[in-house]
């Protein structure tokens, strides 16, 4: 069909300013942040305000049978937000009002453009945490990351995403509208829907509120950073911290690549031969008391040394080396490609002995940040994009990784999902049976096939 | 068919002794502790110890077209496991094992027949804690938990059996296996079929293994009783207590019916003018503190005693008058309906005080007990059995209670399941919509409605 009669059909039922056509324009909604994922052009692009608007742009696309690919703040790591040739772009950057905080059910609830931290800042200044901390909170959406089941730093003790979406409204690809879960804290009313929609990519339907279940605000976090000779000593301290029963709110680590890369760039003095850094934190009642015994297992498991923060802004100190992890390894080569495959936590010492060899194998550089105690890696592959045998080799060694991580009974994405990077991979986690009944699922949501095709599957 | 051919059939693929087809024991297999939901007549009672097993149940039942109805230890309150009529009872009763315990990676893998405080004790010996408590923990089965999604006294700090679950084996309609979610902390891999599993009452597949997520062993609770002139002073205590950013691992209410029963039961020595009594408990490093700082909103609630407990054994005492609640009310006629509906945490009060007028229109005695820290109320209609009128009444004072709870923005069902008994509640609750979707899931993994069929739906 004709692009300016979808236009027409489309500008018929939204405010003026809301349905962008300019191929200039709409060409900047193409992608995702994702390496090596196709992106076509979108016919318009769309920008709804309300749940009306959306209705209106799914009733169109259903009539005319054009596909409609939903979009956040496009921070995403795997080209689910990708366009496809001639779809409609939803954005819901605009839909973005925090409609409700409510400190005795412990509830916020929103829109799907409202910005991360945005809400943990609003959230914050009523005693109240919304946990999930993806690094590019500053900048994504709570739809995005509901989309995605985006993590974080913090998950290590409170959990990813879908554990504080209790209740969502949705648009259906037909345009009608439906509600999910619950305001309560409680409820298991048939089958669950609303998790169903966390981490379904935008396939299954448009998300335009959610009812996010908040926590007290825990007290300031402490930090200790502990350096290891190797990279099996730090996974082994790894476990044994976990083994031990402490609850960290933090627990990261880089490895020798990603610490030189940082040296490099920032002079933090940490040591050249120091082949991995742990970060730990506790936002306990009594957190030296925590660092200290956890400092003690780190010690046990061979680190060479413990750094305990004495308050927060030594704290902050530490994890900086971390927040500058990407950064740093980003200014090595001119592309990067970010993995996330999540292992058993008594596996991570191998997935980053695999990777090393990886690395050599494809003679790359290769950095790894992980989400250690929850066994969520980030291997980073910096390579050449103006080489085109380099791009082959990054692509080889990215595929490599994730076989590594299926063998070591891991999985293909802890958090950053699978949008067009990881699709034929998401056919061999999930097997034959598993992907039948997905598509199956898929299909009574969105029978056409309109919502971000060729996403998933 | 004939029940002879169908028992022929399964006896070929299963060990002597695991096919049970004399009338007189199969009647037992009948039905759950639910009151006023109909029950049929088996045709054959099976008890697979295998994976291969079941398998070879479900391709007999698909194979010949007879309904399967899984049951765990039918201890279920809205007779999710009921027979129908020449149905196959799948019981996963012996499928009892506890495969692995994994300190490192905080999980366990077990059959589906497990039983619940089997595995807590397990776990514990291992300074773990698997979360969910139903109150039939001593007897219930993980397989049951979550078919149900079983909550608990703990949920308002642990949440419920949902939250506990990364992956499962399922054996589908069909007799295909599948595997869903993980054993690892984190992952996003393509929709979450585990959690679609979790509250759904066996109607989409036979679980035959589970991953669970388990934490550190919490330190001891400390409990506190506090007295109550009325239900509306201690549910403004509820939400006192839970904005000002506490966390209780218990966090419980009684009103005057049940705290009298109690009395008359088992002389506790609650005054008789006490129309409210909340429990409330804490597993922090300071319990004490906490208590204190409970016990200081609750005076400003309008409690008119407050007593902390000194140490573990005064905190069991103080909670017996919980745990015995369910028993006294019970005492009082001749039968007892259970209703299960969870509201906001500030509408408690309206609850109760809607309930107490539903007991008054219908001149029924009914006591509440209430996980009060999640709005999640049990209020227990008494009535006698033999009295067909009052019988009568019963019925429609639980549907005036649903109504009531819906009325407030609440769920028909917090963690007891639908069942047969709330059915047509759940097509209310859900809408035409969400009924819609929801059928076309099930028909998705059960094409043929041969699992649990005339539940949920």
């Amino acid at each position: 069909m004709p692009h300016h009669e979808l236009v027409a059909e489309l500008t018929a039922g939204l405010p003026s300013g809301s349905v962008l056509a300019d191929p200039e324009v709409t060409a900047s909604y193409r992608h995702d942040m994702a390496s090596f994922s196709e992106a076509g052009t979108p016919a318009v692009v769309v920008l709804p305000r309300t749940v009306e608007e959306v209705q209106h742009v799914m009733r169109t696309a259903t009539a005319l049978r054009v596909p409609v690919v939903p979009q956040g703040a496009r921070t995403g790591l795997s080209g689910g937000a990708n366009a496809t040739d001639d779809c409609i772009v939803l954005s819901t950057a605009r839909m973005d009002r925090i409609l409700d905080i409510d400190p005795v059910e412990r509830i916020a609830v929103v829109e799907p453009g409202v910005v991360n931290a945005v809400l943990s800042r609003a959230v914050g200044e009523r005693g109240l945490c919304y946990p999930p901390d993806p690094s590019s909170w500053e900048m994504c959406t709570i739809g995005g990351n509901i989309g995605t089941g985006a993590g974080g730093l913090c998950c290590v003790k409170y959990g990813v995403t879908a554990e504080y979406v209790l209740g969502l409204e949705v648009v259906l690809a037909d345009g009608r509208l439906l509600s999910t879960g619950r305001r309560t804290a409680k409820g298991v009313a048939g089958y669950d829907l609303t998790r169903l929609f966390v981490g379904s990519e935008g396939t299954l339907g448009i998300v335009v509120k959610a009812v996010l279940a908040l926590r007290p605000a825990p007290p300031p976090q402490l930090a200790l950073a502990a350096e290891f000779p190797s990279t099996a000593a730090a996974c082994a301290a790894v476990c044994s911290i976990m083994e031990s029963g402490h609850v960290p709110s933090l627990l990261e680590l880089m490895d020798g690549t990603t610490i030189r890369a940082v040296n490099a760039m920032a002079n933090m003095g940490l040591p050249e031969t120091t082949e991995a850094l742990l970060l730990a934190a506790f936002d306990t009642p009594e957190p030296a008391a925590d660092l200290a015994a956890v400092g003690a297992l780190c010690s046990a498991a061979g680190a060479t040394e413990v750094v305990p923060a004495e308050d927060a802004a030594e704290s902050e100190m530490l994890l900086q080396a971390r927040r500058l992890s990407l950064t740093a390894l980003e200014r090595l080569s001119t592309a990067t490609m970010i993995d996330d495959v999540c292992v058993p936590r008594a596996r991570l010492g191998d997935m980053l002995e695999g990777v090393a060899a990886v690395a050599r194998t494809y003679d790359l550089t290769i950095g790894v940040c992980a989400h250690a105690g929850d066994g969520n890696t980030h291997p980073v592959v910096c390579f050449d994009a103006r080489d085109p045998d380099e791009s082959r080799r990054a692509r080889e060694s990215f595929d490599a990784i994730m076989a590594l991580g299926l063998g070591l009974g891991g999985t293909i994405t802890g958090e950053h999902g699978v949008g067009v990077l990881k699709k034929e991979w998401l056919a061999r986690e999930l097997g034959p049976t598993g992907t039948e009944l997905q598509r199956g699922v898929k299909a009574v949501f969105d029978p056409l096939g309109l919502l971000n095709p060729g996403k998933l599957f």
